[in-house]
């Protein structure tokens, strides 16, 4: 039998109403023929109820606790997904994670899957079962320990089970019905495409298109694994949602694909910092060491053997990062004359696997932007992803313009 | 270091408030020198919202997925336990059922524990952890499925873990500070025991004073292991309580240690049955195979050939055995004119080790509430106890009665 993974999120099994649903949906699938892995989250709120009382406990807890504690969620949902299968004549039964047992490294709260060992779910399908229930988000350490992925861990979790059963295609249902050319509450034009490749998924997951776990999408990529992402509130065809796949699989690739935001953005500056070797090497080690995730860096022309050096971090680590250059500059390694703070900005990036082989996306985003009066602050690029930092309050304006712009809203 | 197990209901871990205060009191016996094993029920709730759960789901439910939902609550306290603990600079962590393992039968939902390694946590004792905080009520059978030992089955694993670790006492803390004479609710001069033997406190239990587990008594009986019965929501000194132990620790035992009650009671009689050989096997034959327990039965002076046959039963059991013997009546092989049914009685029991040495005490009993104008409707006795069925509406004064006639408020 081929075998598809399906995995529900939080707010798709929050009550037994629509348990229920969930239920039939599988069902659906296992009258196809598919032998069915089910993957699944906590009923939504349970989570923050349990980490809500371990915080609450201790600021600075055991890991290793926490993590045995906020597991328990999703042991619940799969016990009663596996009861409500059951009662409707479906063979099903659950496993929590040290019971397939899913290897992970003894990370806790961000473990990371090693191995998968399948002869004993394989052993259940061959008897007649026909959905296996697996809790998601959580594993067991190499010491016996319950270790979870981190948040989002469930998606992982599911693309892990696909590329271990080496399964046809892995369903990420979840409250949105696919992935978007932007987000449809900034721009009404959006549009859900049908298939985007895996690189400019991992870009807009990576970017705050809040879809899928980055490392789920890297999972997926890196075992080849086809990706579904749809919605759990519809009725759904086999057609339904988005495809994340190979570049191969997408007959005609988009120049760009979609514009994405994030508001969670900070931007600090340096002002006349020495310009000699090793200054980067200092500004960026103490960040690092202070455990600051920089992201978009600039350095301004230099003026009499002196720069200014500006980068950008998440909102919430604004505070660690003044507090580790601070450190550093009264330490006499690093001398500048103001370090700026600006929390009014925000990231605009357009994605598209085509801009590999079209020339020009960059300089028709920057006249784009320009036509509106928007000033670009800083900028990146990789390959397939061009990011610009502006004005917080330019944001939607620049979202709405870059969609009109590359005609996101019609179809190539 | 000699070993203590302490077991905490879910009322005293209600909530993060009751937690603190439990860990302060675990505190304090690791302050003692002791190497502590804490059994923890679930927080007060949570198990009946997944019990709630479950039976909306399906009434015929799978009980290795009931077993796998259920546990899940003990397993969330075992953890904020442990964090509570190390929060308090005392070394501690969690184990859930499988990890120590907690090896049971494969009977879920009424699982026994048929053995428990002690090693994985001896060697965390030696490496100078002082608390191992062990989710109660849950296991792991043969086929490496979670199982669940039944309600109150915490009390179970906490003695399993004093008979298989040797522990020094096993501290039972609860809601009432102790195993009373009687029922201070209906006896303002009920008196606490310092001290009961097992036999009593398994012909309590039995009787309905809900303090302790049958089977948890039962096993600490066969184990010899000292059990104290105390007051989790009081200031408590190393004489707090009720120690359960073995007879000769006990001085002076009393001839009647406590009247204990049962209001659950129902009174059957079948009138005019054919007395003849085979028939009580018949009657009880039928109710034991509709899973009705009887506890009292009476079989009246035949005349004529036949005879009444009376018994005592839960009242929630009254609707299968009405329907067990109507269907035995008319499958012709027990003719009875009438099937009377008395759900207005309750059970009032004289419970003491004394008695096997001493005569008079059922005399006495008799006498006693005979002066009180109560009519007895049927008598059981074993070697420890005496008890009688009456008109509900006389529980009260009987028990009162009893109470003062054996003298009980008196310390001995």
């Amino acid at each position: 039998m081929p075998i598809l993974v399906m995995k529900f999120g939080g707010t798709s099994v929050a009550n037994l109403d629509r348990i229920r649903r969930v239920a039939k949906r599988i069902g659906v699938e296992v009258a196809k023929g598919y032998d069915v892995i089910v993957i699944v989250s906590a009923m939504s709120g349970k989570t923050n109820e349990l980490v809500g009382w371990v915080d609450e406990i201790s600021p600075l807890y055991d890991a290793r606790e926490y993590d045995a504690v906020v597991s328990s969620g999703e042991n619940v949902t799969a016990g009663l997904m596996a009861l409500t299968l059951q009662e409707m004549d479906v063979p099903a039964r659950s496993w929590q994670g040290w019971q397939v047992p899913v290897r992970t490294t003894s990370a806790h709260s961000a473990a990371r899957i090693e191995e998968i060992p399948t002869d004993n779910i394989r052993a259940k399908f061959a008897e007649g079962m026909k959905v296996a229930v697996v809790a998601g988000f959580q594993g067991i350490s190499p010491e016996g320990r319950i270790t979870t992925l981190g948040r989002g861990g469930s998606d992982t979790t599911a693309v892990a089970f696909a590329a271990a059963f080496g399964a046809e295609r892995c369903d990420i249902y979840t409250d949105v019905d696919g992935v978007y050319t932007t987000d449809p509450r900034i721009s009404p034009k959006a549009r859900k495409l049908e298939r985007i490749a895996f690189e400019e998924m991992l870009e807009l997951a990576s970017l705050g298109a809040k879809v899928l776990q980055t490392r789920s999408v890297e999972l997926a990529m890196r075992n080849k694994v086809k990706l579904r992402v749809l919605s759990s509130f519809e009725e759904q065809s086999d057609e339904a949602g988005t495809l994340v796949c190979d570049e191969e699989e997408i007959m005609e690739s988009n120049i760009v694909s979609g514009v994405a935001y994030s508001r969670d953005e900070a931007k600090m500056t340096l002002v006349s910092v020495a310009d000699r070797p090793g200054i980067a090497s200092i500004i960026f080690g103490a960040l690092s060491d202070a455990g600051v995730n920089v992201d978009m860096i600039v350095q301004n022309i230099s003026e009499e053997g002196r720069t200014d050096m500006t980068f950008s971090l998440p909102t919430d680590q604004v505070k660690r990062a003044e507090k580790a250059l601070a450190e550093t500059h009264e330490a006499g390694n690093l001398n500048y004359r103001e370090l700026l703070t600006d929390l009014d900005v925000a990231k605009v990036s357009v994605v598209g696997i085509g801009m590999r082989s079209q020339s020009g996306v960059a300089a028709r985003m920057f006249r784009v932007l320009c036509d509106e009066g928007i000033n670009i602050k800083v900028i990146t690029t990789s390959e397939i992803k061009i990011s610009v930092l502006i004005d917080r309050k330019y944001m939607e304006l620049a979202v709405q313009a870059l969609h009109d712009a590359f005609e996101l809203d019609k179809l190539t």
